[in-house]
């Protein structure tokens, strides 16, 4: 059996050295005398490299090798990968991916596109790095029906929160701190503003519930604005701040999906205790109840041990497909975040706290005001009772004498 | 495709009621028409009982009937439900089973029989209830050599910890609680010994390495004799105690197992963070790192959810063998826990606490003792360093003027 790769970047490089690495055991697993990686597709030259031999330039060489059965792509984003993963799936190749963008936005086209070949299309990669996520939730939990999914899948602003959390660190430098650590990009904004957690969910989803949700569908809102003030109320509370990414289902058939900034209680919550760049994934079924999948949400030889899994896995099934495929969505499918209930943590700045104090309590009767020390003397934070979130979000913006620094949601995990 | 179920128990009603409450997902997902439950075998009656009507006394009626393509055991225990699950796979019938005494002593032969006979014998609800462990583990983490497994396995003796530990509620009040609870046995010595735990790191240790670990070959140390005194002491040092059980892979290829009480670190340390009847299972690989699968470790539904996702399994693959198989145990393959090194906490009463004292030291150099509030004034308690177990024991039971009361590792998750 022979492979090839696309992408020579960090993924890239992590699977074709694990492919050498345990390359026995992974044979053996796979039942095949070898897997040999045959081409490497990347636009550059890797002079040096121990794989330098095998880089390739044009796609077209690995499309028309009737070898190459399986097709590994590692390039990230929409283009080309969308373009050569469809084509090696009509050419009757399987393939596997990490590529959470291009599952989110066109895993349904593609896995139709699998199936029409009868070839395999895998993504164990492409939520959570090197947990195992994608196949315990289709096959091992296929005796349940799901009711929710609830994770910490974006290990960059894990790490941010913790920092700002457990050092007391202010969002900024915790951010330059994991750009220095090589867990943010120099461009941070795909992981700080939630965009990364989305498309994660979109595919947890679309696996859990059986239609696919689209990122565009999903209100998604990120970490910026989040202040050591926020994380000391939050701690009053009993509760951490954490990035999470959840989609229910709902009693009239859709989904609610949502990615946003929580405080999650720590007592009897195991998301609460996930530090760093650690991911974790729960997953509520009406047989197995909650169950956790912890680890390393992102790097080189996690996500390459997925993907390789994957090619395990086709290579294992090469004459047969495996089952994993979802509907296509609509744009009815998933409900509005305004319409979720939830309790809502505030922090407000104002001019005359005793005059606030008196709106908040007209506005959200029952809220109870938190205090922390050394608190700015215009500022004024508060939890609210389970309220509609597009109630709460309108009557925030009209509360006279009032700004709104931070909005969050208080979890039901 | 039609179904048998050999024993109506807690779990094998609960698989009965999880195909009838979900069928037509569960068909969907096993890609047949339909999933049928033809026959319960058992040697009651249960008249009013929704499926009373399927309820035969006569094993050859199953075996002999050659529409039944699937067998799920739930009888657990060695006799009969070996030689029913032989004859079945002998007959061309593939079977999934939750029973753990059955794969940690019989897996060898079982999985050599379904090669032979062209079946599967699955068994995810063996080890961990219905978390999803045993398919990650050979599929999911296929690209890894995987070089240790740690888990809490038990959630009657974590459970009974836990009270422990958070309760300050000595052993004996704790268990009778869990019995109560429905939690533990009238004789609750499977679980408090540790049998139960020994069972299932069998059965992890054999699908991580590769080769059959049989339940005599593995030291097994259950929770008696563990007082809050020695929970004290423990928290002292920033750790829980947890019943652990761990396989690790030797550089000499051989394979280290052992359960028993050990303190572990709360700082961390997610395994620590483990409350109640939970179970949780680590798994260190080269590539992945390390993995946690956290969920209910028993319980009707729970186990069930994963029985029935091992049907689903086999029915899609009626016409093929699922890969999972290992290779049969040796004597000199499981190398004795005495020659591991390790930490170790020691309690000991002693006539003489200062002349104590200074036969710890002399025998132990570098050894810490602990103090806690209102110990006893004969009791001294302290922590090793890294010492090779035998030599330990040896050592621990020549120390004059002293009685041992409790030893347990410091573990290294």
């Amino acid at each position: 059996m022979e492979l090839a790769i696309l992408g020579y970047g960090v993924v890239g490089s992590g699977v074709a050295r694990l492919l050498e690495k345990n390359s026995a055991g992974i044979a053996a697993r796979a039942m095949q005398p070898a897997l040999r990686l045959k081409y490497i597709l990347d636009i550059r030259d890797f002079p040096g490299d121990p794989f330098e031999a095998l880089v390739i330039h044009d796609f077209d060489t690995i499309l028309n090798d009737p070898d190459v059965g399986i097709v590994a792509e590692t390039i990230g984003g929409l283009r080309p990968a969308f373009e050569f993963v469809l084509a090696c799936l009509r050419a009757g190749k399987s393939v596997v991916t990490s590529n959470k963008e291009l599952v989110a936005v066109k895993g349904y086209e593609l896995l139709q596109a699998a199936r029409e070949h009868n070839v395999n299309f895998l993504f164990e990669g492409s939520v959570g790095g090197g947990i195992p996520i994608i196949r315990p939730l289709s096959q091992c939990l296929a005796a349940n029906e799901v009711s929710r999914v609830t994770g910490i899948l974006n290990g960059t602003t894990n790490f941010i929160l913790t920092r700002m959390i457990e050092h007391a660190m202010p969002f900024d430098r915790a951010l330059r701190l994991a750009q220095e650590n090589g867990y943010a990009e120099a461009d941070p904004s795909a992981d700080v503003d939630g965009h990364d957690a989305c498309r994660k969910i979109c595919i947890l989803a679309a696996l859990a519930f059986g239609r696919h949700v689209y990122p565009g569908q999903v209100r998604a809102q990120g970490i910026r604005g989040i202040t050591l003030e926020d994380a000391a109320y939050a701690d009053k509370l009993g509760c951490n701040i954490k990035l999470l990414a959840q989609a229910r289902r709902l009693p009239d058939g859709r989904v609610s999906a949502l990615v946003a900034p929580m405080l999650v209680p720590r007592e009897g919550n195991l998301l609460a205790c996930v530090s760093d760049v650690y991911n974790a994934i729960l997953v509520r079924g009406d047989a197995v109840e909650d169950v956790v999948f912890y680890g390393r949400g992102a790097g080189q030889l996690p996500t390459a041990s997925a993907v390789v899994a994957d090619i395990i896995d086709c290579a294992r099934h090469i004459d047969r497909r495996r089952y994993q495929e979802w509907d296509d969505g609509a744009p009815e499918y998933v409900a509005p975040a305004e319409d979720d209930t939830a309790k809502f943590y505030v922090r407000l700045a104002c001019e005359d706290i005793s005059s606030a104090r008196k709106q908040v309590l007209h506005a959200f009767p029952g809220a109870a005001f938190l205090e922390i020390e050394g608190a700015s003397g215009n500022e004024l934070a508060f939890v609210t009772l389970p309220v509609r979130d597009g109630a709460a979000q309108e009557t925030l913006a009209k509360l006279p004498g009032t700004e709104v620094k931070m909005v969050m949601r208080v979890a039901e995990v």
